[in-house]
């Protein structure tokens, strides 16, 4: 059957690899030389220098903050704490057993209703990105039949989550660590959300869709859902001993290692590279099996495909260092979000500044036209 | 800078146009032809024929039911109208002014919360496609301070829609016009919302992630969202004879012409067709005054660039239809939802059949990696 009118003759491209989804300032995925570059600066220069709010106006404005656009940004973010009452009754309507992935994906929905089809802005941006804490404490606490904690404008973004969803302050050293994570899980090139994100911001949407959408692709165990995955099969492995013989059983068992693979890194994910140092410093009992089972699975992995490059990425250090802050298993890829919402949100501001609707072509592969069989003659 | 390694060197091309985004069975936009074909039948040949419980069918299993087939699937729809609880309070605690977009984008998410991660299933299909209409009814009663109407399950898929809405059942020949508007809107190969839902689908997200960031998708002005801006140009434009004069002060001021332009379709678009002439019998103050300005459009967009086809596209005729059926005009984009409910389901079950994450990569295009300034020494 004839193709679609078409540009340029492609080829099917599985999963569009290699294809180019977008230009993009925001951020670079150097996979040749592992390095991840946010609007300029390499991810190892700012992970632990920078707040994530520096970072976020970063990835918005395409420049560091000065001292008083940064203490803007802060007040702007800390001023959009709250959530709205439709979005307080949708989250207290939701199940207790909710998956906390789709009790953001529910309440950024609801939480988006008041701005009808407004043109993304930074200030959206900084809104959206300022209720996603919010919504895991809110409903983090619910699920243990506490009372929630209100949000304090006085801490910064990473210490605040934390008060919220504990009801104190954490130590200087682990809101730190959170916020290192923050800044290194901040975006990532066209990742499966992002582009979600960019799709959907292509049709002239709002900022609200566009991240309901990339909450929705993040959600996905091949894409962000993995991180408490890592952990398990940790668990599962048990011991750093006996970790050969399990892993050389689970192959035997087609099982799949977690926290390996990565389709754009060619050398150690940088990313991967901070969080294990972290690992090692906040989660000594984590690193030692994990370290040792990492050692393991890179030797399996390179016997069996010696030609494919390492593959340590960064879910799996992440896991220990979600574990080390104290955050809930459950709550490790809805941190992810809260994360990438910062991303996600630039994406979307510089697919609205120059658009045009993302829109391929597909390849039909279905039968022939031929005349429908009357109902009442249908086998 | 250097590129994320690629497997092909491509060039990138603004909107993914011509590239081929994904194989499938399910749909065809035969542009050249003006065909639309649905699972290897020509949707002239469904659009007046069957039931959108027929085409539903045929969009997910393959093939048209038979008998048996069709009572399952409409006794299993009929059985899945009603929403849950936590979805009912969701939809209560939404602002009476909020955009039934943003209505559905919500509700829908919340309706699906209680499948945790579930795979795609043609069963998880039919429930999300029965609760569209009803999430859109209750909303629309809410706002004009009517009580809801319960679903009845005796009436098809299109009757109870109406039924819901208006309190009382519409005539065969309103809810034929309807169920002919849901086939011909069912599907459409690749366009933005539907790929939107494979992105998200090729995660290994659920149907509801996917659903969702397709309604955030259509919500787009460039999308689905333009049907009532049709109806709005037609009265700005008020008078036939008047239409001319106007219509080319309106191209001065660089002002677009709603309803018109398409990527794919070289000829004029089957389902266009099909509604026009629906318009011209059932709406026959809009005939006049549309066909008159489509007549005049085509005139002046001919004039302006006589090497692109004719492009009267399919919200043209959709808003008139529409219009006629009773709908009002902040539910035209809705209703195309719970027309192309049926599509995106049915592509994401084929996506979770063979899938592969859809990542594309980019390309950067922001400023060589420098170090960064300490913040006290920020200009």
């Amino acid at each position: 059957m004839s193709q679609e009118p078409s540009s340029n003759n492609n080829k099917y491209v599985p999963g569009l690899e290699g294809v180019i989804g977008a230009q993009t300032a925001i951020s670079h995925v150097d996979g040749a030389n592992g390095r991840l570059v946010y609007q300029g600066y390499v991810i190892a220069d700012l992970a632990e220098e920078m707040s994530f709010e520096e970072v976020a106006f970063l990835l918005w404005e395409g420049h560091l903050p000065n001292r008083s656009e940064l203490e803007g940004l802060s007040l702007e973010l800390a001023g959009h704490r709250e959530l709205t009452q439709a979005a307080t009754f949708a989250l207290d309507a939701l199940p207790s057993d909710t998956d906390p992935m789709d009790v953001l994906r529910s309440v950024v929905s609801v939480q988006g209703v008041e701005h009808r089809l407004a043109k993304p802005t930074p200030a959206l941006a900084i809104h959206a990105t300022g209720s996603f804490p919010t919504i895991l404490a809110k409903f983090y606490r619910r699920q243990l039949g506490l009372e929630p904690i209100e949000p304090r404008r006085e801490l910064g973004h990473a210490a605040n989550y934390l008060y919220m969803m504990n009801g104190k302050e954490s130590s200087p050293e682990i809101v730190r660590a959170l916020n290192t994570y923050l800044v290194l899980l901040a975006d990532h090139g066209m990742n499966a959300s992002t582009f979600t994100a960019r799709v959907i911001a292509s049709t002239e949407s709002d900022l609200t869709s566009s991240l309901v959408g990339a909450i929705g692709a993040l959600k996905g165990p091949a894409h962000g859902g993995a991180p408490s995955a890592v952990l398990e099969q940790l668990e599962e492995i048990g011991a750093a001993k006996d970790a050969e013989t399990h892993m050389r059983d689970m192959r035997k068992r087609k099982e799949k290692f977690m926290g390996f693979g990565h389709r754009v890194y060619r050398v150690y994910d940088p990313r991967a590279k901070i969080l294990k140092a972290m690992c090692e410093r906040m989660n000594p009992k984590f690193y030692a099996l994990a370290s040792k089972v990492e050692e393991i699975a890179l030797t399996i992995l390179h016997e069996e495909h010696p030609e494919r490059p390492q593959s340590t990425n960064v879910e799996f250090y992440s896991a220990g260092v979600l574990q080390a802050i104290g955050l809930p298993k459950e709550f490790f890829t809805p941190t992810f979000a809260t994360a990438r919402v910062a991303g996600w949100s630039a994406h979307v501001l510089e697919q609205a500044g120059h658009n045009r609707i993302i829109r391929p072509q597909s390849e039909y592969i279905g039968p022939e036209p031929r005349k429908p069989v009357p109902l009442a003659e249908r086998a």
